[in-house]
């Protein structure tokens, strides 16, 4: 707030609205300032806004070194204006930092993509087993998520972190016709960028929230994953620095996800408040841009934390191949259903072949065998497949399909949306 | 759903996988299919996926036409695939639509940016008067919102709109090495295009839901506003077709404002629950993409009875600049406090002009006497302006500042948004 | 919405405000009458509320039979009285039905938590084994959620399904001094309770919103757990008719769980909804009570489903003391370890017990050996604990604590929660 | 926090676990313990919890006055105990002040509703005016919905204030069959009622949020009314310390009313949040208990903050009898057309008395003349009406109906809702 009541009086001297030496006496007023916060409060509860006790203490302290200058403290702006670029100014650094985290976990999770390329385990689908996937497939699919929001969710903060500054009703009524000229040196002083008034247009804000609650999701999602995967009775991914217990000494907790799911499990919430607040009132609203700030700040730190706890989750992962294929082997093949459907398919049709495939396994469960051996024993599988091609049906990569391509498409959009590329 | 079983079995046979009569079979069958809508919903509770049961309808009618053809129906799709698929297919001339009714909207509030461009009103800022504004500059403040909305709500809806497509897994493992050339030739056959899968990478729909409740809430403002303007104490503008009361015979009701309020209420909350529902569990989930298309169907429902209500309240709107013009002699001047502050300023600095306006604001007040009457018989007012210049402190156009610039500005965006420019 | 003006005409008719042969026809016509459902919704749009083409129609047809009784249709009422009315009227029987479904769940809990109330299974905090829990008990801590929250709903329900009757402004003006009188038969005749006006006093709805979430809640934590333990690699509980898959012939999916997790994962947002819209303008708002019906209707949908869903899964589970106890076993005694530390602080203290204990799990895992055998070969332990004594402490049912008085407690809770006790 | 390890040393000891002199040693050490939060923060975000590391810190404390005591630190209990036991903890005065507050807003409130119980005012629906109410009346709206809320937020306050001690997987497992003595003996020393382990079943916290957010709403009511009663267009009442402006020396702005709308545009989605945390997985959750007391802490911040702000302004409203007055003329007698209409109605029957009074409306409007004026001058009126009867058609006192009867029942039941009846 003080940087941009500083920039406020550089910007109107260069206009000739107030003289150098008194803006430079503020400037420096401005960048040294202290404030007593528990007076601000008080006083602010009473004045329903910060700005104004804000600026009568500075006013204060500027009126110590030069009461001349005191008299162009705040010149021509209102609370709002320094309420929203205060929180432009918070803002730009911290969105700063959330997108250095994407990229930071998106290049771990391109690493697991690119090192568990062709590593089958199964894929799970309402929590069941289903057909296998290659582990670098499944770290490509949690990739695709940052892909697509890295850029989405830079574009919303460079649309968001830009000056507030309208004065009394908006049209920065104060300066005349010199108001184009002071907004544009302030937004320089600031290094901010400029857009018409958005007192009463929120919806930068609202979108920032709404980007910065999916990256919120997508680490979450990760966690969601690891955390299941790091179920003993799975145990085919764990954090590496697995938290304790302060009761059970032999845990191994999931605490980096936690932090995740979380900061995952707050956020849509503080989302939809920015989104409830498109509606203020004419020229300035009762009751939205009040608080933005502190609903935006939660967010950000929840965000930062989910994106933060998995950046070291994902760089320090212990990956159990092993577990992934005694998984596979526990399901005696019934992962592999499909491809055996759609080679019966060939023959019988596919709704014969569905059908018997259901009888095959359900028989591999009551007898607690193999399906493969169940197959071998079966007359309508011996007249539909010869025996030499059964085994070929259980091989996890012949399930992989398309999961290399996919692989490959997701970290060269990777690669683009991080600006890596050529 | 039907159009994508029948496109997939056409991209299947271009890719050798079916032969071709027998797609053509399906594909026909899929264009007149009929279904038994309560028993699709009966078995579908049972199955936990209306695709299954639909399927399973679809292929006894394909099995009357051929039952050779029958076996082919779904080949290596799965209930998701179906369900999201469909969604997209949905959603997409929805979101044209919404798209055309963000143009119609943006064009009428240009329209009234160009013609009010220099009628005074009063600003209001906490509902309390502030300093004057031209009418066209408020249209033009409502307008940025839409200016930076369109282009992002037509990226996410490009972006949300896609092909899904993945099998059991999600790797296409049915398809051997020609998933590719599959997914291509399905993606072409249903005009949508294509990324990898994102069974369990739920950020574009939940993206698409933000940007709808956004549209949703840039129509409310304008809602929120001309209701507050249209209360017969204030009389400044309304609806032209202001709707009746059941009880009350004169009533005048902001009928378009109420739709659009009304949608604008319940859209934040529907966002959330697509924010929320990033984290599905591994390569399919419990509980989240089953619903989806009913929560962006009563979004995008929300949002278009939202920018279709203020479409016509826009485009129909009795202005009252004479209402306007009276409100602001009401004020007994009030209203052009700030600019009687700011010329006191040049002489008695900053903190005494305020105090001193203050004081005849609240004589002005008590006396229930214009401010400009009030300073006229002030002797310090008299020592700091020369009486001549008095009145052009009350002339609103002195207030407009930087308006004008804003609303060319507002208005060349709005054309570059909406690709009108070279 | 016909049963509310039918019975207004009585109610009117009893106060000698309508002649009785009238408002007979009036109850009678509102009994049989039909609506162009097409030409409501066009003339609603317009009107901005269903209610006014409705009284519209219904007057024709009431004309029709007598005109003079056309004249008192609609008397006195408003059309937020209409709408809310019949919305208390829909919601009377489906919140019965929720509380038959409460019901129904907590008995079929309440046997589980008698059933299995000293079986033993891996207590899992964090998703990891921990201290051992009885089965009963967890279904008694399930129980415990429906035992507090089935009163509250039904609290709710009665203080939220009452008449809306105010007229105009909501003081019953049209009524003189028989306002009073005229409610009450209404309200008798429609068989609701009766409160003062409540047009702008919203929390009734907003609160029963927040217990029917929390009904979908309760519904879907059984759920979440219950798809925890069908994973395959688990196994301890399933449902008996898990549903199948369109891709995968050997899939056993949980989906009576994703009925309840899809149904509680949209629930919040939805209560969200009619908690921000507490604020309607002075004596009727634009854009709150317009839509609370669908809104309702949305939760009351959800919460059903979500309970319906869990009451088969629950009476229905398959539950495996088998299974459990594997588990148990395949943790190698680590979920025994705060057995272990509590005994070994007995002589060596709190901390250098819980030191020692996470050594020797440390060492259980990495040997992957049983806890008690690596306990059995360490010299520190054998100087803390007697050989004998060893074995107890791997004993299940030593860990159960409070476990049998907590379900006892719970299951008298319910007992008196849904008015069974004496 | 430390409250809880010291009471339940105290607790472990009656029960004779601990030796009663080290449980005098813990207690005093927690009584005066102090923490370095930093290193707290660190080690909690590397923990998961911010138990572990408080216990640590604070054993070492304990040890420094007896390492025997030390041993005993935390004995038996979890770190969600020590979170939702200290959570709830700090939550019970914060109700308690919540419970003043309503109480003093309630009796502000029914003071209104006594002194202006026959002052009339135009009401106002969808912002438009209509058929007078005695702003006493409107009070009374404003108190019904405090009279519900208070005692339901009571009971929900005392239903989730209570002991959570559940040990490592919540069956007490540490305490043999001891745990229910010194659950017993933890709550009394706490002054903490205690149910069943709640560790994953978080209706309590749900429930509370949801109330919290009702009285936020409730306070935002009055404000919305209040706020738009303070427009200088209207102004017929006024916070007696309207804020000032940073820019404009005139304002009077409704600041209290500010903070109320404030926090009520955020309490709905903090609610959100905690409703839709109610599925924590197994024993303990990933990403629930975890931060529901910082959304619990929001909530009560911003639900006690709307409700003194009101209080405030309710204490202190300045309303103009006479500017109600000056409306209801300033409208032309429009709002008594529900009066004229079911007078016209008695000669002409209802339709033709809404059309008629329509029409008058109309010309009353378009030649700017009052209504009662047009009626005495139309043919059709004196057909109809005496003429001597006309004038009283405009008393506003014949327009309030059952207005009285409601404020006495109003008042009754909130004597009744805040205990004070005998």
């Amino acid at each position: 707030m003080a940087r941009f009541e500083g920039a406020l009086a550089m910007a109107a001297s260069r206009a000739g609205l107030i003289p150098a030496a008194q803006a430079e006496v503020i400037q420096k007023t401005c960048a040294r300032a202290s404030f007593d916060a528990k007076r601000l409060v008080q006083a602010a509860r009473r004045a329903g806004t910060l700005a104004i006790p804000f600026v009568k203490q500075l006013t204060e302290q500027v009126a110590e070194a030069s009461p001349d200058a005191a008299r162009h403290v705040h010149f021509g702006g209102t609370s709002q204006d320094v309420i929203d670029t205060a929180t432009a100014l918070c803002l730009k650094p911290a969105c700063e930092r959330l997108a250095e985290l994407v990229v930071q976990l998106g290049d771990a999770l391109a690493a697991l993509a690119r090192r568990y390329g062709t590593t089958p385990m199964a894929g799970r689908t309402l929590l069941q087993p289903a057909a296998p996937v290659p582990f670098g497939w499944k770290a490509a699919v949690w990739l695709s998520m940052l892909g697509r929001s890295y850029p989405r969710f830079r574009a919303a903060a460079a649309s968001a972190c830009v000056l507030q500054f309208g004065g009394a009703s908006g049209t920065l009524s104060a300066f005349g016709d010199k108001g184009d000229e002071v907004a544009s040196a302030l937004a320089k002083e600031l290094g901010l960028s400029r857009t018409v008034t958005w007192h009463s247009a929120r919806d930068g804000f609202a979108r920032l929230g709404a980007e910065m609650a999916i990256l919120a999701g997508a680490a979450a999602k990760i966690a969601r994953d690891v955390a299941l995967l790091m179920q003993p009775e799975i145990g085919e991914a764990s954090e590496v620095d697995a938290g304790g217990s302060s009761a059970l000494p032999h845990k191994r907790n999931p605490t980096g996800c936690v932090f995740a799911l979380e900061a995952a499990s707050r956020a849509p919430a503080l989302a939809a408040t920015l989104l409830a607040q498109l509606t203020p009132e004419h020229e300035r609203g009762l009751g939205q841009w009040q608080s933005q700030w502190l609903t935006l700040r939660e967010l950000a730190c929840a965000a930062a934390s989910a994106l933060a706890a998995m950046v070291e989750v994902v760089k320090g992962l212990r990956v159990s191949p092993h577990a992934m294929q005694a998984n596979l082997e526990r399901s005696q093949g019934l992962v592999f259903s499909e491809a055996v459907s759609l080679r019966l398919a060939k023959t019988l049709g596919k709704a014969a072949a569905h059908a018997l495939t259901g009888k095959l396994c359900a028989r591999a469960l009551a007898e607690n065998k193999p399906l493969l051996e169940v197959m071998r024993g079966d007359t309508e599988v011996a007249r539909a497949i010869p025996a030499a091609e059964l085994a070929s049906l259980f091989d996890p990569k012949n399930c992989f399909g398309s999961a290399a391509a996919m692989i490959d498409r997701v970290l060269a959009d990777w690669t683009i949306s991080c600006g890596k590329a050529p």
